[in-house]
């Protein structure tokens, strides 16, 4: 990695940092350029924009989700087994890759929510890349007979969505101390097992 | 209703709007007072501070909420329909009470997730009172024979956020139209019917 990429990635790394903490629209170049020992110009020369610089923020945070999150199920065993591993490591992904906060991408929904430009299409484009890989480990839990047959794979993806969006309300916000629980008995009753066979064997 | 009692209605009804487009944070008195024809000081003599604004806010907005969304409750047949009626009315809240943008609620969750205070606190109760509310509406239905026996009110209120949760990210985000149908199988699902049930009868 030369010097430029190595420069890069500094202030990718404590970009992400600054957006789990307190959202994209805090990635401020000055404050930025602070942290990270740069003049702001410095910085602007290798983003050129606010906006540049929070979709470089995105992709980075993208790949580390791909790497912690979607990236081992590649090891374990084929079908549910999959499904639940990528679940679990979702549920507290920013802390298991060594970030502060919140995820960034839940911080983003709401800060672009009515804000149509690059930030909010590549955040669109992240959830349905997504999407599509959690729609194929369900279609691969059903071929494996690990799920019902009938099973609608966007249907199960979007009720996923929902618990995972929960558990950050539930854990995050209200500090519930039952959030996992009830999040691992939701996750249960959605692959069509009853809570028990999930305590005996399933999710770790 | 006295002027400063009209006044102070009038500048709530402007920050709840606030609130929706852009969070309680963009809750600042001296646009606030902009918007409202009124000098910074005329509104600080209302609240005294931006903290103390933003619970007020958050009060209006729960009473918005509760006549909206929890009092027609009285009127439709005990059990489930009470239950489907609420769920229907929640997510569409904002635009039915005449709001622009999203659930000041859910910005809110993000905003304070993370800094402790008087605001937090407010918004924790309101979540916790309205858990209640659907807690109860629950523990009705199962008595009127309208859910499963055994199903656990606690657990059913966590899922049914989950779902409200996940249209607000799938209409609001992700603008998918499919948003809705996607939200109403999944409540059926977590009623325990199965969608064709659901289309031909109950939710609306």
């Amino acid at each position: 990695m030369g010097k430029g990429a190595r420069t890069r990635a500094t202030i990718l790394t404590a970009a992400v940092e600054t957006a789990c903490l307190g959202g994209f629209d805090g990635l401020n170049l000055k404050p930025l350029a602070d942290r990270v020992g740069m003049t702001k110009s410095g910085l602007y020369a290798h983003f050129g924009s606010k906006e540049a610089l929070q979709v470089a923020t995105l992709e980075h945070a993208a790949e580390l989700f791909q790497a912690r999150v979607v990236a081992p199920a590649k090891t374990e065993p084929a079908g549910l087994p999959r499904l639940e591993g990528v679940f679990e490591r979702w549920l507290d992904w920013p802390a298991n890759a060594g970030l502060p906060g919140n995820c960034p991408f839940f911080a983003g929904v709401v800060e672009f929510d009515d804000c149509d430009g690059a930030v909010r299409e590549r955040l669109v484009r992240l959830f349905r890349d997504f999407r599509q890989v959690v729609e194929q480990l369900v279609a691969s839990a059903v071929r494996h007979g690990h799920l019902r047959p009938g099973t609608d794979p966007g249907q199960f993806a979007h009720e996923l969505l929902a618990l995972r969006y929960a558990h950050h309300w539930a854990q995050g916000f209200m500090r519930d101390p039952a959030a996992l629980a009830r999040t691992q008995a939701a996750f249960a009753r959605l692959a069509g097992r009853a809570p028990r066979e999930l305590a005996a064997g399933g999710v770790r």
